[in-house]
């Protein structure tokens, strides 16, 4: 794809590309929106991704991406302690605190068991968080984990590991069902089939 | 928006939002794949942005962003000086290269002739193309601007700055019709029409 505006060009278009959701066209249009916005694009966030590059590293009680350490969620003491919810990703975690329905905190787990693609055990936070249970006074985890298979798996093995700890700690995970707003007729069988059997 | 990871992760995202193509989800995905890819996405791209910003300029001579100057189409010895491809943005110069269909030079106005968005003549670089063409050895001004109202009537707008020169120089325009595989079904009127009496 030589198009002659030279190397730092094609490598500034080829490294967008790979942001999620962004392909070699779209890739395109933002390098040349970055080069034709320069003062009011291209440098805040060229200085925006160094600045959290330099700041942003995982929390050390909880996981989640922060510029502290710990996190400002671990580090708030109006934030009950006795519940953790467990999530796959950060974006779980930003995702229930703009829904704000959650006062305790959370244990990013960082991905999920997949035979699939290697994922093991040992590769996610699941150590640390049997640790923060059985050394804190945890009284609720949430598994907050996708309703997908490997969602579900890792639901499970984390309970397993939790269970034999036998401080009592209840273990919960969020409800299924039809969305709110939800139209049946767009909604997968395997949904409506577990609403209609947990119906109350 | 408040999530609790600091104001850089939030500043990040909202810069990144801005990108043509990302919404404010997209834009969180975007920055929660750079902050998980430290070491192969989010600094990589940082120093091409870092780089862009400090190498990247408009050619004198036709405006084109590049990391020369002149840029690399205007230094060539080996492209036809005597004909030059009038463009919208970079965007339509990098399309035409890919193609290769051309083997002269460039001129990139830097948008559109627009009342509506108060885009004047003398916003758009045509003094410079009216310059280039009355001094040097031009043969042939191509106009491949967008087949829209703005398009054509900076089309026409620059046409009627370029023929009072007098130096007999052709002005031509791309050729409109039923793109390459398109099927008349999915064709909108105009172009049907357009292509029926242009037929041959």
């Amino acid at each position: 794809m030589a198009i002659g505006a030279g190397p730092e060009i094609e490598r500034l278009m080829a490294l967008l590309s790979k942001l999620p959701g962004l392909g070699p066209r779209s890739a395109r249009r933002a390098a040349l929106a970055l080069l034709k916005r320069r003062e009011q694009l291209l440098i805040p966030l060229t200085n925006a991704m160094q600045d959290a590059a330099d700041k942003v590293e995982s929390c050390r009680i909880c996981g989640a991406l922060s510029t502290q350490n710990p996190c400002a969620t671990c580090a708030d003491p109006g934030r009950d302690k006795t519940m953790i919810c467990v999530v796959e990703e950060d974006s779980a975690l930003w995702a229930m605190e703009r829904v704000g329905a959650f006062s305790g905190r959370y244990h990013v787990l960082g991905g999920l068991l997949s035979a699939l693609d290697g994922v093991r055990p040992e590769d996610l936070r699941i150590d640390g968080l049997v640790e923060r249970v059985r050394s804190g006074h945890i009284t609720e985890v949430i598994m907050a984990l996708p309703a997908t298979v490997e969602g579900q798996t890792t639901a499970h093995y984390v309970a397993d590991r939790l269970r034999p700890l036998g401080n009592g700690v209840q273990i919960t995970y969020l409800a299924r069902g039809v969305p709110v707003g939800g139209d049946l007729d767009w909604l997968d069988d395997g949904t409506i089939s577990h609403a209609f059997k947990q119906r109350r």
